[in-house]
Protein backbone atom coordinates (compact mmCIF):
# COMPACT_ATOMS: atom_id res chain seq x y z
CA UNK A 1 0.00 0.00 0.00
CA UNK A 2 2.96 2.38 -0.84
CA UNK A 3 0.47 4.52 -2.64
CA UNK A 4 -1.72 6.04 -0.18
CA UNK A 5 -2.56 9.41 -0.64
CA UNK A 6 -4.12 11.61 2.84
CA UNK A 7 -6.64 13.96 1.75
CA UNK A 8 -7.59 16.58 3.89
CA UNK A 9 -10.91 18.90 4.36
CA UNK A 10 -10.84 21.40 6.31
CA UNK A 11 -13.04 24.41 8.01
CA UNK A 12 -11.71 27.68 7.70
CA UNK A 13 -9.44 29.05 10.30
CA UNK A 14 -8.97 25.35 11.82
CA UNK A 15 -5.58 24.94 10.86
CA UNK A 16 -6.09 21.95 8.13
CA UNK A 17 -3.21 23.94 5.82
CA UNK A 18 -0.92 23.96 8.53
CA UNK A 19 -1.63 20.65 9.84
CA UNK A 20 -1.48 19.14 6.33
CA UNK A 21 2.12 20.76 5.62
CA UNK A 22 3.69 19.52 9.16
CA UNK A 23 2.35 16.02 8.04
CA UNK A 24 3.65 15.81 4.71
CA UNK A 25 6.95 17.41 6.44
CA UNK A 26 7.22 14.50 8.79
CA UNK A 27 5.98 11.83 6.50
CA UNK A 28 8.40 13.06 3.82
CA UNK A 29 5.72 13.51 1.31
CA UNK A 30 4.53 16.02 -1.28
CA UNK A 31 2.29 18.49 -0.78
CA UNK A 32 -0.51 20.02 -2.33
CA UNK A 33 -2.43 22.93 -1.27
CA UNK A 34 -1.41 26.49 -2.73
CA UNK A 35 0.94 24.54 -5.31
CA UNK A 36 -2.18 23.40 -7.24
CA UNK A 37 -3.36 26.68 -7.72
CA UNK A 38 0.09 27.45 -10.08
CA UNK A 39 -0.37 23.66 -11.66
CA UNK A 40 -3.61 24.89 -12.86
CA UNK A 41 -3.36 28.05 -13.71
CA UNK A 42 -0.25 26.83 -15.82
CA UNK A 43 -2.77 23.95 -17.33
CA UNK A 44 -5.83 26.16 -18.14
CA UNK A 45 -4.27 29.83 -18.41
CA UNK A 46 -6.84 30.76 -15.89
CA UNK A 47 -5.54 33.32 -13.60
CA UNK A 48 -4.27 32.44 -9.88
CA UNK A 49 -7.23 34.87 -8.23
CA UNK A 50 -10.10 33.01 -10.14
CA UNK A 51 -9.00 29.73 -9.36
CA UNK A 52 -8.40 30.79 -5.38
CA UNK A 53 -11.61 32.73 -5.68
CA UNK A 54 -13.76 29.46 -7.55
CA UNK A 55 -11.54 26.35 -7.03
CA UNK A 56 -13.30 25.61 -3.66
CA UNK A 57 -15.93 28.15 -3.24
CA UNK A 58 -19.27 27.66 -4.63
CA UNK A 59 -20.56 31.25 -6.06
CA UNK A 60 -24.20 31.45 -5.90
CA UNK A 61 -24.61 33.30 -9.16
CA UNK A 62 -22.15 31.03 -11.66
CA UNK A 63 -23.97 30.08 -14.45
CA UNK A 64 -20.77 27.58 -14.72
CA UNK A 65 -22.47 25.96 -11.24
CA UNK A 66 -25.76 26.28 -12.95
CA UNK A 67 -25.62 24.76 -15.86
CA UNK A 68 -23.14 21.70 -14.42
CA UNK A 69 -26.19 20.57 -11.77
CA UNK A 70 -26.43 17.17 -11.60
CA UNK A 71 -23.33 16.35 -13.69
CA UNK A 72 -20.20 14.58 -12.05
CA UNK A 73 -16.68 14.93 -12.83
CA UNK A 74 -15.13 11.96 -11.22
CA UNK A 75 -15.15 9.99 -14.03
CA UNK A 76 -12.28 12.23 -15.76
CA UNK A 77 -14.97 13.46 -18.70
CA UNK A 78 -16.15 17.15 -18.59
CA UNK A 79 -19.64 16.90 -19.27
CA UNK A 80 -21.06 20.48 -19.29
CA UNK A 81 -18.80 21.80 -22.11
CA UNK A 82 -17.43 26.06 -22.01
CA UNK A 83 -18.07 27.39 -18.00
CA UNK A 84 -14.78 28.48 -16.42
CA UNK A 85 -16.29 27.09 -13.00
CA UNK A 86 -16.16 23.58 -14.80
CA UNK A 87 -12.84 24.17 -16.71
CA UNK A 88 -11.55 24.95 -13.53
CA UNK A 89 -12.66 22.06 -11.65
CA UNK A 90 -12.38 19.53 -14.42
CA UNK A 91 -8.54 20.37 -14.46
CA UNK A 92 -8.12 20.53 -10.88
CA UNK A 93 -9.54 17.10 -10.85
CA UNK A 94 -6.87 15.85 -13.44
CA UNK A 95 -3.75 17.26 -11.55
CA UNK A 96 -5.24 15.58 -8.45
CA UNK A 97 -5.74 12.56 -9.86
CA UNK A 98 -2.11 12.65 -11.86
CA UNK A 99 -0.48 13.89 -8.10
CA UNK A 100 -1.61 10.81 -6.52
CA UNK A 101 -0.28 8.62 -9.33
CA UNK A 102 2.59 9.36 -8.71
CA UNK A 103 3.19 8.13 -5.47
CA UNK A 104 1.63 8.93 -1.89
CA UNK A 105 0.95 12.78 -0.66
CA UNK A 106 -0.95 15.50 1.47
CA UNK A 107 -3.80 17.01 -0.53
CA UNK A 108 -5.40 19.55 0.98
CA UNK A 109 -9.03 20.54 0.02
CA UNK A 110 -10.39 20.65 -3.51
CA UNK A 111 -12.72 17.33 -2.91
CA UNK A 112 -9.39 15.63 -3.03
CA UNK A 113 -11.41 12.71 -1.44
CA UNK A 114 -14.08 12.26 -3.82
CA UNK A 115 -11.81 12.96 -6.84
CA UNK A 116 -9.37 9.90 -5.54
CA UNK A 117 -12.50 7.80 -4.18
CA UNK A 118 -11.96 4.29 -6.11
CA UNK A 119 -9.06 4.99 -8.23
CA UNK A 120 -6.43 5.77 -5.38
CA UNK A 121 -5.99 4.16 -1.56
CA UNK A 122 -6.44 7.32 0.45
CA UNK A 123 -6.85 8.49 4.42
CA UNK A 124 -9.41 10.72 4.05
CA UNK A 125 -9.48 13.61 6.89
CA UNK A 126 -11.77 16.40 8.05
CA UNK A 127 -10.42 18.93 10.54
CA UNK A 128 -12.71 21.13 12.56
CA UNK A 129 -13.17 23.49 15.37
CA UNK A 130 -15.01 25.80 17.41
CA UNK A 131 -15.54 29.29 16.36
CA UNK A 132 -13.21 30.67 19.07
CA UNK A 133 -10.44 28.83 18.22
CA UNK A 134 -10.94 29.29 14.36
CA UNK A 135 -10.85 33.57 15.31
CA UNK A 136 -8.10 33.35 17.42
CA UNK A 137 -5.71 31.59 14.92
CA UNK A 138 -7.27 33.86 12.10
CA UNK A 139 -6.77 36.62 13.56
CA UNK A 140 -3.32 35.30 14.34
CA UNK A 141 -1.97 33.27 11.19
CA UNK A 142 -3.99 35.63 8.61
CA UNK A 143 -4.47 39.46 10.61
CA UNK A 144 -8.57 38.70 9.87
CA UNK A 145 -10.02 41.91 12.10
CA UNK A 146 -11.80 39.86 15.06
CA UNK A 147 -14.77 41.78 14.76
CA UNK A 148 -15.59 40.11 11.16
CA UNK A 149 -14.05 37.40 11.72
CA UNK A 150 -16.59 35.22 12.66
CA UNK A 151 -18.65 36.32 9.92
CA UNK A 152 -16.21 35.68 7.13
CA UNK A 153 -14.99 32.31 8.27
CA UNK A 154 -18.92 30.86 8.36
CA UNK A 155 -19.11 32.76 4.91
CA UNK A 156 -16.16 31.40 3.79
CA UNK A 157 -16.73 27.50 5.26
CA UNK A 158 -20.66 28.20 3.22
CA UNK A 159 -19.11 28.17 0.15
CA UNK A 160 -16.84 25.48 0.46
CA UNK A 161 -19.71 22.92 1.65
CA UNK A 162 -21.93 24.14 -1.06
CA UNK A 163 -18.94 23.49 -3.84
CA UNK A 164 -18.45 20.08 -1.78
CA UNK A 165 -21.75 19.02 -2.07
CA UNK A 166 -22.23 20.58 -5.62
CA UNK A 167 -19.53 18.28 -6.83
CA UNK A 168 -19.49 15.28 -4.72
CA UNK A 169 -23.64 14.85 -3.72
CA UNK A 170 -22.03 14.18 -0.31
CA UNK A 171 -22.38 16.57 3.06
CA UNK A 172 -19.30 18.47 3.63
CA UNK A 173 -18.02 17.49 7.10
CA UNK A 174 -20.09 14.01 7.54
CA UNK A 175 -17.76 11.92 9.71
CA UNK A 176 -19.42 8.97 7.66
CA UNK A 177 -17.68 10.41 4.39
CA UNK A 178 -14.20 10.06 6.06
CA UNK A 179 -11.98 7.91 8.06
CA UNK A 180 -10.94 10.78 10.56
CA UNK A 181 -12.46 13.82 11.37
CA UNK A 182 -10.64 15.81 14.02
CA UNK A 183 -11.11 18.81 16.32
CA UNK A 184 -8.13 20.73 16.06
CA UNK A 185 -8.94 22.90 18.91
CA UNK A 186 -9.14 19.91 21.44
CA UNK A 187 -6.21 17.87 19.91
CA UNK A 188 -4.17 20.53 18.96
CA UNK A 189 -2.20 20.72 15.52
CA UNK A 190 0.78 18.59 16.61
CA UNK A 191 -2.10 16.24 18.12
CA UNK A 192 -3.98 16.05 14.76
CA UNK A 193 -0.39 15.46 13.18
CA UNK A 194 0.46 12.96 15.69
CA UNK A 195 -2.99 11.10 15.03
CA UNK A 196 -3.13 11.34 11.17
CA UNK A 197 0.29 9.87 10.88
CA UNK A 198 -0.45 7.39 13.17
CA UNK A 199 -3.26 5.74 10.93
CA UNK A 200 -1.04 6.64 7.93
CA UNK A 201 1.87 4.20 9.32
CA UNK A 202 -0.51 1.74 10.49
CA UNK A 203 -2.35 1.80 7.53
CA UNK A 204 1.02 1.52 5.18
CA UNK A 205 1.99 -1.62 7.76
CA UNK A 206 -1.49 -3.14 6.94
CA UNK A 207 -2.06 -3.33 10.50
CA UNK B 1 -6.98 17.18 34.05
CA UNK B 2 -7.70 13.83 35.86
CA UNK B 3 -11.25 13.60 35.43
CA UNK B 4 -11.67 13.26 31.87
CA UNK B 5 -14.57 11.33 30.83
CA UNK B 6 -13.96 9.43 27.36
CA UNK B 7 -17.57 8.93 25.83
CA UNK B 8 -18.16 6.97 22.51
CA UNK B 9 -21.04 7.63 20.15
CA UNK B 10 -21.15 4.77 17.79
CA UNK B 11 -23.14 2.88 14.69
CA UNK B 12 -24.24 -0.50 15.22
CA UNK B 13 -22.17 -2.91 13.96
CA UNK B 14 -19.09 -0.57 13.88
CA UNK B 15 -17.41 -2.25 17.07
CA UNK B 16 -17.57 1.05 19.29
CA UNK B 17 -18.72 -1.05 21.70
CA UNK B 18 -15.76 -3.35 21.84
CA UNK B 19 -13.60 -0.42 21.18
CA UNK B 20 -14.79 0.88 24.50
CA UNK B 21 -14.10 -1.94 26.29
CA UNK B 22 -10.56 -2.56 25.10
CA UNK B 23 -10.05 1.30 25.73
CA UNK B 24 -11.01 1.05 29.56
CA UNK B 25 -9.10 -2.20 30.02
CA UNK B 26 -5.77 -0.62 28.19
CA UNK B 27 -6.15 3.00 29.91
CA UNK B 28 -7.73 1.18 33.59
CA UNK B 29 -10.90 3.01 33.43
CA UNK B 30 -14.04 1.79 34.74
CA UNK B 31 -16.13 1.16 31.41
CA UNK B 32 -19.97 1.83 31.54
CA UNK B 33 -21.75 0.22 28.71
CA UNK B 34 -24.60 -2.73 29.46
CA UNK B 35 -23.58 -1.88 33.10
CA UNK B 36 -25.43 1.15 33.00
CA UNK B 37 -28.96 -0.81 32.02
CA UNK B 38 -28.36 -2.65 35.88
CA UNK B 39 -27.83 0.88 37.47
CA UNK B 40 -30.62 2.20 35.76
CA UNK B 41 -33.21 -0.47 36.56
CA UNK B 42 -31.66 -0.17 40.09
CA UNK B 43 -32.66 2.94 40.22
CA UNK B 44 -36.43 3.03 38.68
CA UNK B 45 -37.33 -0.54 39.16
CA UNK B 46 -38.00 -0.62 35.12
CA UNK B 47 -37.14 -3.57 33.59
CA UNK B 48 -33.85 -4.29 31.85
CA UNK B 49 -35.82 -5.28 28.74
CA UNK B 50 -37.63 -1.60 28.68
CA UNK B 51 -34.21 -0.15 29.40
CA UNK B 52 -32.32 -1.86 26.54
CA UNK B 53 -34.77 -1.15 24.27
CA UNK B 54 -36.10 2.87 24.89
CA UNK B 55 -32.46 3.76 26.63
CA UNK B 56 -31.26 4.84 23.37
CA UNK B 57 -33.61 3.94 20.64
CA UNK B 58 -36.34 6.74 19.49
CA UNK B 59 -39.84 4.79 18.69
CA UNK B 60 -42.46 7.04 17.04
CA UNK B 61 -45.54 6.54 19.01
CA UNK B 62 -43.93 6.83 22.42
CA UNK B 63 -46.10 9.16 24.42
CA UNK B 64 -43.14 9.78 26.40
CA UNK B 65 -40.95 11.32 23.43
CA UNK B 66 -44.11 13.12 22.07
CA UNK B 67 -45.12 15.39 25.46
CA UNK B 68 -41.22 15.80 26.15
CA UNK B 69 -40.57 17.16 22.71
CA UNK B 70 -39.06 20.11 22.82
CA UNK B 71 -37.73 19.67 26.92
CA UNK B 72 -34.11 19.31 27.74
CA UNK B 73 -32.91 17.07 30.72
CA UNK B 74 -29.28 18.25 30.63
CA UNK B 75 -30.13 20.58 33.64
CA UNK B 76 -30.73 17.54 35.69
CA UNK B 77 -34.52 18.34 35.99
CA UNK B 78 -37.18 16.52 34.84
CA UNK B 79 -39.25 18.96 33.03
CA UNK B 80 -42.32 16.83 31.43
CA UNK B 81 -43.50 14.40 34.26
CA UNK B 82 -44.22 10.95 34.44
CA UNK B 83 -43.63 9.53 31.07
CA UNK B 84 -41.26 6.41 31.23
CA UNK B 85 -39.24 6.82 28.67
CA UNK B 86 -38.19 10.44 30.17
CA UNK B 87 -37.96 8.90 33.69
CA UNK B 88 -35.48 6.53 32.21
CA UNK B 89 -33.31 9.48 30.22
CA UNK B 90 -33.32 11.32 33.42
CA UNK B 91 -32.05 8.09 35.58
CA UNK B 92 -29.72 7.47 32.65
CA UNK B 93 -28.07 11.22 32.39
CA UNK B 94 -28.12 11.04 36.68
CA UNK B 95 -26.33 7.96 36.67
CA UNK B 96 -23.71 8.92 33.79
CA UNK B 97 -23.27 12.51 35.45
CA UNK B 98 -22.55 10.52 39.08
CA UNK B 99 -20.25 8.03 37.24
CA UNK B 100 -18.26 10.82 35.81
CA UNK B 101 -17.78 13.03 38.75
CA UNK B 102 -16.04 9.95 40.55
CA UNK B 103 -13.49 9.78 38.07
CA UNK B 104 -12.25 9.12 34.30
CA UNK B 105 -13.73 6.68 32.72
CA UNK B 106 -15.53 5.40 29.14
CA UNK B 107 -19.51 5.60 28.32
CA UNK B 108 -21.05 4.30 25.53
CA UNK B 109 -23.38 5.95 24.19
CA UNK B 110 -26.88 7.03 25.68
CA UNK B 111 -26.11 11.17 24.79
CA UNK B 112 -23.25 10.92 27.07
CA UNK B 113 -21.15 13.36 25.28
CA UNK B 114 -23.93 16.01 26.01
CA UNK B 115 -24.97 14.74 29.54
CA UNK B 116 -21.70 16.08 29.90
CA UNK B 117 -21.14 18.87 28.49
CA UNK B 118 -20.10 21.85 30.53
CA UNK B 119 -20.04 19.77 33.96
CA UNK B 120 -17.12 17.32 33.02
CA UNK B 121 -14.28 17.68 30.80
CA UNK B 122 -14.53 14.68 28.07
CA UNK B 123 -12.94 13.69 25.04
CA UNK B 124 -15.84 12.68 22.98
CA UNK B 125 -15.62 9.91 20.28
CA UNK B 126 -17.97 8.66 17.15
CA UNK B 127 -17.33 5.16 15.89
CA UNK B 128 -18.81 4.42 12.45
CA UNK B 129 -18.12 2.39 8.99
CA UNK B 130 -19.39 1.00 5.90
CA UNK B 131 -22.37 -1.40 6.01
CA UNK B 132 -20.22 -4.47 4.59
CA UNK B 133 -18.04 -4.39 7.85
CA UNK B 134 -20.95 -3.99 9.57
CA UNK B 135 -22.67 -7.00 8.31
CA UNK B 136 -19.77 -8.64 8.70
CA UNK B 137 -19.00 -8.02 12.52
CA UNK B 138 -22.71 -8.25 13.19
CA UNK B 139 -22.76 -12.07 11.88
CA UNK B 140 -19.58 -12.82 13.73
CA UNK B 141 -20.30 -11.47 16.69
CA UNK B 142 -23.79 -11.21 17.04
CA UNK B 143 -25.21 -13.84 15.33
CA UNK B 144 -27.55 -11.67 12.85
CA UNK B 145 -28.74 -13.01 9.94
CA UNK B 146 -26.59 -11.99 7.07
CA UNK B 147 -29.77 -11.29 4.26
CA UNK B 148 -31.42 -9.23 7.58
CA UNK B 149 -28.46 -7.60 8.85
CA UNK B 150 -28.38 -4.25 7.15
CA UNK B 151 -32.26 -3.69 7.32
CA UNK B 152 -31.99 -4.38 11.20
CA UNK B 153 -28.40 -2.22 11.71
CA UNK B 154 -29.93 0.53 9.33
CA UNK B 155 -33.09 0.85 11.42
CA UNK B 156 -31.69 0.61 14.81
CA UNK B 157 -29.02 3.17 13.85
CA UNK B 158 -32.06 5.15 12.59
CA UNK B 159 -33.83 5.30 16.07
CA UNK B 160 -30.40 6.15 18.03
CA UNK B 161 -30.59 8.80 14.92
CA UNK B 162 -34.24 10.53 16.45
CA UNK B 163 -33.11 9.33 19.76
CA UNK B 164 -29.68 11.81 20.24
CA UNK B 165 -31.45 14.53 18.13
CA UNK B 166 -34.80 14.51 20.66
CA UNK B 167 -32.73 14.81 23.80
CA UNK B 168 -29.71 17.00 22.51
CA UNK B 169 -30.98 19.00 19.78
CA UNK B 170 -27.57 18.02 17.40
CA UNK B 171 -27.11 15.77 14.67
CA UNK B 172 -26.10 12.21 15.44
CA UNK B 173 -22.40 11.42 13.42
CA UNK B 174 -21.79 15.18 12.34
CA UNK B 175 -18.10 15.93 13.03
CA UNK B 176 -18.47 18.96 14.48
CA UNK B 177 -20.04 17.53 17.86
CA UNK B 178 -17.05 15.36 18.57
CA UNK B 179 -13.36 15.74 19.39
CA UNK B 180 -12.56 12.25 17.18
CA UNK B 181 -14.40 10.48 14.57
CA UNK B 182 -13.23 7.24 13.50
CA UNK B 183 -14.01 4.90 10.54
CA UNK B 184 -13.57 1.33 12.47
CA UNK B 185 -13.36 -0.71 8.74
CA UNK B 186 -10.32 1.22 7.80
CA UNK B 187 -8.81 2.08 11.00
CA UNK B 188 -9.25 -1.11 12.75
CA UNK B 189 -10.58 -1.61 16.21
CA UNK B 190 -7.06 -1.82 17.56
CA UNK B 191 -6.44 1.19 15.21
CA UNK B 192 -9.01 2.94 16.85
CA UNK B 193 -8.53 2.12 20.49
CA UNK B 194 -4.73 3.11 19.91
CA UNK B 195 -5.63 6.71 18.32
CA UNK B 196 -8.42 7.08 21.27
CA UNK B 197 -6.12 6.18 24.00
CA UNK B 198 -3.21 8.20 22.27
CA UNK B 199 -5.08 11.14 22.38
CA UNK B 200 -6.21 10.58 26.24
CA UNK B 201 -2.88 10.47 27.30
CA UNK B 202 -2.10 14.08 25.25
CA UNK B 203 -5.01 15.52 26.89
CA UNK B 204 -4.43 14.53 30.27
CA UNK B 205 -0.28 15.71 29.74
CA UNK B 206 -2.15 19.03 28.40
CA UNK B 207 -0.23 18.79 24.92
Amino acid sequence: MANRVITIGRQCGSGGHTIGKLLAQRLGLPFYDKKLVEMVAAKTKLSPEFIRSHGEYFHGGSIGHIIGYGTRFNSGVLKTGSALTDQLHQAQCEIILEAAEKGPCVVVGRCADYVLAGKVPTLDVFIHSEMPYKIDRSVEEHSLERERAASILTRRDKARAHHYRFYTDQKWGDAKNYDLCLDSGTLGVEGCVAIIAGAYERMRQGT
